[in-house]
């Protein structure tokens, strides 16, 4: 399973061989045994996954001995349990073994000088497994070996992958071939693969995957039937080792679907008590399971606005069934009037989410989070935060990303998405003051709300205990052998698991960790790589939406440029160019009041297009074509600039890549070589149909000549 | 099968009951007995419509008496091969039976005065066939039966229909159901329904049915193969009472996807070989083929293109293989290059098909007739006749029009396009000086060509004897009860038929014919259901693209609003909008040369934009805004003017059919009904998205105050 390919079907866990280095000598002066305490199934993964590794990266026989301490092991792994392992976590002054809690890990230098050797203790066997990952990566990154105590534990409870597939097999969004847990209908029983995707989560730290599309259609609603369920609960137990739980997303309407229920209103005790004996069958078989997920009432979904009822309420009475079974719902909160009338110039998506949700603050159960898109429309290559994670404060909330490029090129493009992602995580919503940043609110939970507004509907109190924090990503993953399609797109994988772990982390660090593991330390292929992930969503951004205007994309595909492709249509997504000036204006002063969501001083800088962020200028404001920006320039000569400038980039990375020739294997540098040059051809289209645009309504030149047509 | 429904099932031939009146005391008098003379399967059918159309309408018994003339039958029906008929055409001094060539007939009256009595003469069986169905319209329209001889011959030899339909029972650009000929990749067993077509088809002349897409996808190659070919040849056999003859729609590239050869060139001996092998297997089992119709080196699809020859050489070695059954191809004039970039400003699609065929004049074989779009471009609402029925005099030439409403509102708007079929019939090509009508020309056949250009690709001599000629319409038909999905789309069907049969027929005329055969004589529904007819075409000309543009539609789809949808695309379809004009400039001087194709006077008409027809300015011309046009207006005003109009229209549409509330059945006015409304509903979108676009674009507002957004 760790045998090299050359196809990127291991990803990031090839683990290429070495050359020598005062690091590998390091490492191999660890010594060839492994002394494995326990032996528990994510236990013997963590041993056979550092066996293994080392023995590829380092090209040395290494020996996992298990039971306890042996004198040549120069690494011992386990956990805080095993008496030994806790007294060596409090010599080494880094507080007792409490402090190590579930997934957490520490690296613990032992002996150093003569016979160096080195503890990896989890605070469960899951943080061991964790803790090997943690050690392979900074042998296979060529770092040195710690030389003082290095504690690992996420920075998010739940760090989770939504897949989008649909029991027929086909992805939604998705672009790196077909499923890999539904084949025609069935769960897959291709465990092997779901294996080897499950040791890829958990060397980045994912720890729950809802495996089916929340827009589940007809046939999915079966998933919760005996039908399905043998089949569910061995994709279960074969993630269990990896520490990845699985949830399930579900439709509303299953009571209904499923045939058993004339309604499936949340009122109705016979919903509830359908919903309790279903959920009872789920964990009979899945014992583990994190929960559901539920997309309600959104874009023809049903939902409890079916029978009047709240978002609240509906996500309630699924919530009392997977209480008692310690499960959780992720509750959607992309809900909005997705049959606009594109007439109506006053209803403005962007504020859907808040004013859907706000008012519900403290109605939710506790086991129930609202899990919310990083902005407030619809995953667009630029997005304000959305305003909703300063808000509700009484409610749980996850941030939700977007790992798969719907409209980020489709895995054609290349597009590095974790500085995007970065950017919402360090957005400081001033929820409770300076500091309140969407990583600390909602992936964290660091909630600290002193009182909260009395929006919430109805009676019920503010829902009590840790919330529900954490990171959700749709899924970029399907059957092709290199997992992602575009084989660089796996750097999107890797950078969610490891961002969702440590927000801290540097976009440019994470990419260079990524293009080590997989590319191996040929520092001239770490910088190009790393230099073009790091360029490639600023180019993606230039050529095709500058200014936060969004949805200039043909409709439905979401690939390549369709200026007004969305204009006219239901969906709430108007740019309203005219001859005059474009974009929707948002403010509160004559525009749709979206900024008043935002706390200040945010509310002032959007409201403000002096001081509005450029980047998203467009995005809050109705400009004429020749306002000039803070840059001097005028805005539509800053749309042809970018424009043609991101086109440049692309054509810079064929060059880089080019530069590769001998130093990357042959498929894999031709599988991305190829896409580079769809992606050239592709994004000059895109400059040109959006130039075009902006020269056909403004009648302004390009300030240097260059063809607009 | 003649039993009364109230779902539009028998479409025209319901025969609904007349009320009492002097034409059907006259039809009355005529007796209660028809005589047929022959037993063959249409004078079969000829004797049987008779007496169940005679029955229905007067409401008597009427007796069929085989084998010649009884004492008292009032109706005599036969053809000229039987001697008495003969002598009856001959006594009647209307030319001897030599005159009456096949399909034709006559109604002659006999012995006028005390016993009435009337013959039905055919030049063949199907001549009788048809005579009897127009026997049966004269009296289902309430006319009186002739006190003279009345002749019927078809002007166009080949009245045709091309079926858009996929094996897999899908119809391409469809809108009434699934196809009526295949279900699930076989050919369909249900000859019932088949056969009710072929009565249809037979009561408005058309004799000929090409049943599967021109698009031959992989799966319909095989309609050449033993394996379907049992179940064409019923298909055929049910049609053939009916006068009507199969064609095939064949892959051109067929030797090789039927995995036989590794080439399809048609300078190869072995495909041509491959090709008579082919036509011979099939002619044995359908030995009245008409031929096959060929979609090649168009739209992806193969064609000899792909091996460096020329469409003649691709046609001839088809026509090489029908030639010695009879057979012909049906070339089809739609070749244009689908992959044009849109930023190059001097490709234009409309010289295409002229530019590829007319060089090739004289190049195609005596059973070849190159097929060819009313309009250079694609069945637009609004476009000038095709510029190549004026040309390449040596070349067979058919006229294809659409019934199949794909961007005339798809069988949810009601559009009556006879007229519009008129317009193309009626053009003037002055081809060979005034008087050179594409009906002419093209339908007739009635080429008078004196001399021929030097043109002809090769040596080959111009072909002689009488060309093919006639009229293709795709066909509007499907598997919904009604055949047309919207009820009155069935006068498009029924319009085509008898416009191919006679092209002077005014179009008021055949919407009158179709609405009394149809609900009967209530004067008041025929004026109500003729009126709104009549003005459906321009009414939905005007809310969705006056003044010849075209191609504002959803890309694909086809329906609804997006006037740039196809701005940016591969199709070759641009309207290049800015600030400051729209239109494409298709002149001599300034533009992409078009109308250099057309004779004079079109050229210097259409190439001055103050003499070019005002409903094609936008279509020939590039013009600002406030252009003003010769009503006064400006081309802008007069956007909003016909819009806002238009949409008047179809409300008012709504209102006259409510008037028939209590005068058509429950079933067929609430269909109606329903359909008028969605059309409102759309026609509004249609009206507010595309004066939106020309408010944007030009900044002008409305004369009247009325709201453009």
């Amino acid at each position: 399973m760790i045998a090299g390919a050359s196809d990127g079907h291991p990803a990031w866990l090839e683990y290429p061989p070495l050359t020598r280095s005062p690091q590998t000598d390091a490492a191999c002066a660890l010594g060839r045994q492994v002394s494995l305490y326990g032996a528990s199934p994510s236990l013997r993964q963590a041993g056979d996954e550092l066996v293994a590794g080392m023995e590829r990266l380092l090209g040395m026989a290494v020996e996992l001995v298990r039971g306890g301490p042996v004198a040549g092991a120069g690494i011992l792994i386990g956990t805080v349990a095993v008496p030994e392992l806790a007294a060596l976590v409090a010599g080494a002054g880094i507080g007792d073994g409490d402090d190590l809690g579930p997934e957490a890990h520490v690296l613990l230098p032992l002996g150093a000088g003569e016979r160096p050797r080195l503890a990896v203790i989890g605070g469960d066997d899951v943080g061991c497994l964790y803790g090997a990952f943690a050690l392979l990566r900074l042998i296979g990154t060529g770092a040195p070996l710690p030389e003082e105590p290095v504690r690992g534990a996420p920075a998010a409870p739940l760090r989770m992958l939504d897949h989008w597939d649909d029991i027929s097999g086909d992805v939604e969004r998705g672009y790196a071939g077909s499923s890999i847990f539904f084949v025609d209908g069935e769960v897959t029983r291709n465990l092997a693969r779901v294996r080897e995707y499950g040791r890829l989560l958990a060397s980045i730290g994912v720890n729950a995957l809802a495996i089916n599309n929340v827009n589940v259609h007809r046939p999915a609603v079966a998933l919760l039937t005996d039908r399905h369920l043998d089949a569910i609960a061995d994709v279960a137990a074969t993630l269990h080792p990896f520490g990845v739980r699985l949830a399930l997303s579900v439709n509303f309407a299953s009571p209904i679907l499923l045939g058993e229920l004339p309604s499936a209103d949340p009122d109705d005790r016979d919903v509830a008590r359908w919903w309790r004996e279903t959920v009872a069958k789920v964990y009979a078989h899945v014992p583990n399971l994190l929960g559901f997920v539920v997309k309600a009432s959104s874009e023809g979904q049903p939902g409890p606005h079916s029978y009047g009822r709240s978002q609240a309420a509906g996500a309630n009475v699924i919530a009392a069934a997977l209480e008692p079974f310690g499960g959780v719902v992720l509750w959607r909160a992309f809900v909005y009037d997705c049959e606009q009338d594109w007439r109506d110039a006053v209803t403005d998506r962007a504020k859907a989410a808040f004013d859907e949700f706000v008012p519900l603050d403290g109605a939710f159960a506790a086991n129930v989070a609202v899990q919310i898109k990083n902005g407030p429309m619809d995953f667009q290559v630029r997005e304000p935060a959305s305003p909703l994670f300063g808000a509700a404060p009484n409610t749980s909330k996850l941030l939700e990303v977007q790992l798969t490029q719907e409209y980020t090129g489709q895995q054609v493009h290349l597009c590095y998405l974790v500085p995007a992602w970065k950017r919402v995580l360090d957005f400081d919503t001033h929820a409770f003051g300076e500091g309140s940043t969407v990583c600390d609110l909602v992936v964290r939970g660091r909630y600290e709300a002193a009182s909260s507004p009395a929006t919430a509907e109805g009676g019920q109190p503010p829902s009590t205990g840790a919330p529900i924090a954490g990171m959700v990503g749709v899924a970029n993953v399907g059957d092709e052998r290199n997992w992602t399609g575009h084989l660089l797109a796996q750097a999107n994988l890797y950078g969610f698991g490891r961002l969702a772990w440590q927000p801290s982390l540097d976009a440019e660090v994470i990419a260079r960790e990524w293009s080590q593991l997989t590319f191996g330390l040929d520092e001239a292929v770490t910088e190009v790589v790393t230099s073009m992930l790091m360029r490639s969503l600023q180019a993606y951004e230039c050529y095709t939406s500058p200014l936060g205007l969004g949805w200039m994309v043909t409709p439905h595909v979401h690939y390549g440029p369709a200026p007004e492709g969305y204009e006219y249509s239901r969906w709430g997504t108007y740019i309203r160019a005219d001859r005059d000036a474009i974009g929707v204006d948002r403010g509160v002063a004559q525009g749709t009041g979206f900024t008043a969501q935002y706390h200040e001083p945010w509310r002032s800088v959007f409201e403000d297009r002096a001081r509005c962020p450029q980047e998203l200028l467009l995005f809050f404001h109705r400009l004429p074509y020749e306002y000039v920006l803070p840059s001097g320039t005028t805005l539509v000569q800053h749309v042809y600039d970018t424009h043609f400038g991101g086109v440049e980039t692309v054509a810079d990375f064929i060059e880089q890549w080019q530069s590769l020739e001998r130093r990357v294997d042959p498929v894999r540098f031709g599988s991305v070589q190829r896409r580079l040059r769809i992606q050239l051809a592709s994004a000059e289209q895109w400059r040109d149909v959006i130039n075009a645009y902006f020269h056909r309504y403004s009648g302004v030149a390009d300030e240097r000549g260059r063809p607009l047509f």
